[in-house]
């Protein structure tokens, strides 16, 4: 069993190479990063998604910038480089990790204040590397603490991509489940579809496939019923966010999956780095939820089905309160009751 | 403000003719139908869907095949027609109205044992008219009774299509909330778009706009989130078959929606003829569920967006019990509470 062949995210020697997250699996194109502003584009468009996949991307896109302006604008170096690390900030609202790894690759520049820029560039290249290791070997912990709370047999849903489309590799929710399959253990997922962008049918049953690991597609809608048919017994899904509290904001309808998991006696793992983590919030409510394009829900790519000018709410997210969380799985344990100060006693500084 | 312009069931003097829901909004397209195998193909392929629609539909088909078996098969009307009724019935298992107005069409045709086959065909085809008629009746009743329970103001959840198009005009959850707009009162919708086929997005968001009711479109994975912030005030859809003890068949994802109102302490009502109501079914663990084909949840018409050869389950419908369902707004009076007694009081013979 290998991870995925194809990296969410590469390093090709001079730019960052991202999957195209968007055409997938009908297509494996790659988009080539050269400076910040590449990178704002790729997160903004989701040609890379998923929490951590995010945080990786905006550090070498901050690395990027600096080799850029090292060669070009050395004179305003610095200055440049804030500029950059405000667009990268500014790319999407709700996932932490985003602004984890820029403040990582900010406090890196700032710890070398006379550092001539190629230098630096060279460091935040190496700093950008370190944390698309570290996600993968975050990731590959979360599996092994994870992958004991899977039983033998277990059938698992999956709502959205927690995979290793959504990371550096190996993934959240899917990296449990990749980590108990390796354990000998058989493991069955059903993949939500997740409307409206389908990470599910499109991410998920995709690298679930080219690792051999049983996937069954679903609509969204279909969840609630073969939860009802006793067809469930473990609920896994990654975090964009979770705050002091354990409220934790994922993807647009992981609340709803939680609220049914909770009616129906199964347990609802949410797996996410401690990068994930938002000490300074204190409770869900005030975490900014992205609200996207029509477009996405109207349709999808090139087809629309809806009627022209529809009026459109679309939450990129929602926000499962703590309460419905029964465990958290992050790469220094797995915090169980999820309350305040569990979160603080395994995720805190 | 007047019944959407496009009819659902039309006899243009010798064929039903039907507008082809698979395609609606983006085409306006009509299937003529001449005999029942016709009428089967429109209603298994869903040219026309919802409970109600599928019952006029079949009744029709029934007039057809005697037309046509009058026309060129009269020695073998009576067998043929029993035939043709055998191959109706099993077009779609989940919605009794097919049922329902099949036995009725039974009972007109045995009711005139010695009718020769040309007349007994127009008494059948005055039969599927009057089915027809009943039903935009009903709807009317139900749109009068279930606007009592709508206040001005009020924004409205609802999920699949149980409007004009699922009915033989006016509709049933749809109808109540028309109703409630002719009566002067102002009322939003949200409209679930209602994965894998698009109900919502297609023909209730269009339905709607037709008429100028104001409604805004979201994925089904995005009801939850706007429960949580407060800004849906009543959930209303229709039903597919409703049990002797009030539990109820209707689109999948019914369930979760119902699921979510009651942690929110949000009003659930079904609204849909009696014809719709089962008392021979004790709960609703007995009535068949539908599973339909892969490629719907796979893509959509010619987009197909998941894994090729991926395994999928695509239950068309949910059974939400009789306990999480505030009233059943029927012609004959509203349900409620929702129990046995109560549903034989309104709605037993």
């Amino acid at each position: 069993m290998s991870s995925s062949r194809v990296a969410t995210l590469r390093w090709d020697g001079a730019r960052l190479q991202l999957v195209d997250q968007r055409v997938l699996p009908m297509e494996e194109r790659y988009v080539a990063c050269a400076n910040a502003d590449d990178v704002v584009r790729a997160i903004r468009d989701m040609v890379v998604r998923g929490a951590p996949a995010i945080g990786c991307a905006a550090a070498y896109g901050v690395a990027l910038e600096a080799m850029h302006l090292s060669s070009t604008h050395a004179r305003h170096f610095r200055a440049g480089l804030d500029a950059a690390l405000e667009r990268l900030a500014g790319s999407r609202p709700t996932a932490v990790n985003l602004a984890w790894a820029l403040a990582r690759m900010r406090a890196r520049a700032q710890a070398a204040p006379d550092l001539e820029p190629a230098r630096l560039a060279q460091a935040l290249l190496d700093e950008a590397h370190a944390i698309a290791a570290e996600d993968v070997a975050a990731n590959r912990r979360m599996g092994e603490l994870g992958a004991a709370l899977i039983e033998d047999g277990t059938r698992v849903l999956t709502h959205c991509n927690a995979g290793a489309l959504a990371t550096a590799g190996h993934g959240t929710a899917l990296g449990v489940i990749r980590s108990a399959v390796e354990a000998g253990k058989r493991v069955h997922v059903f993949a939500d579809e997740t409307r409206p962008f389908l990470q599910g049918a499109r991410l998920t049953a995709w690298e679930l496939r080219q690792d051999g690991i049983d996937v069954t597609l679903i609509a969204d809608v279909a969840a609630g019923y073969l939860m009802s048919l006793g067809e469930i017994d473990a609920v896994i899904v990654g975090a964009d966010r979770i705050v002091a509290n354990g409220d934790t904001a994922n993807k647009i309808g992981t609340y709803s999956v939680a609220v049914l998991a909770r009616r129906h006696g199964i347990p609802f793992y949410v797996a996410a780095p401690v990068s994930t983590v938002d000490l300074s919030l204190r409770s869900g409510d005030r975490i900014p939820i992205e609200e996207r394009a029509a477009a996405e829900v109207t349709g999808f790519r090139e087809t629309s089905w809806a009627p022209a000018g529809i009026g459109v709410r679309n939450p990129a997210f929602d926000v499962t309160p703590a309460e419905l969380v029964s465990a958290i799985i992050t790469e220094r344990g797995v915090v169980c009751p999820v309350n305040e100060r569990e979160l603080r006693r395994i995720a805190g500084a």
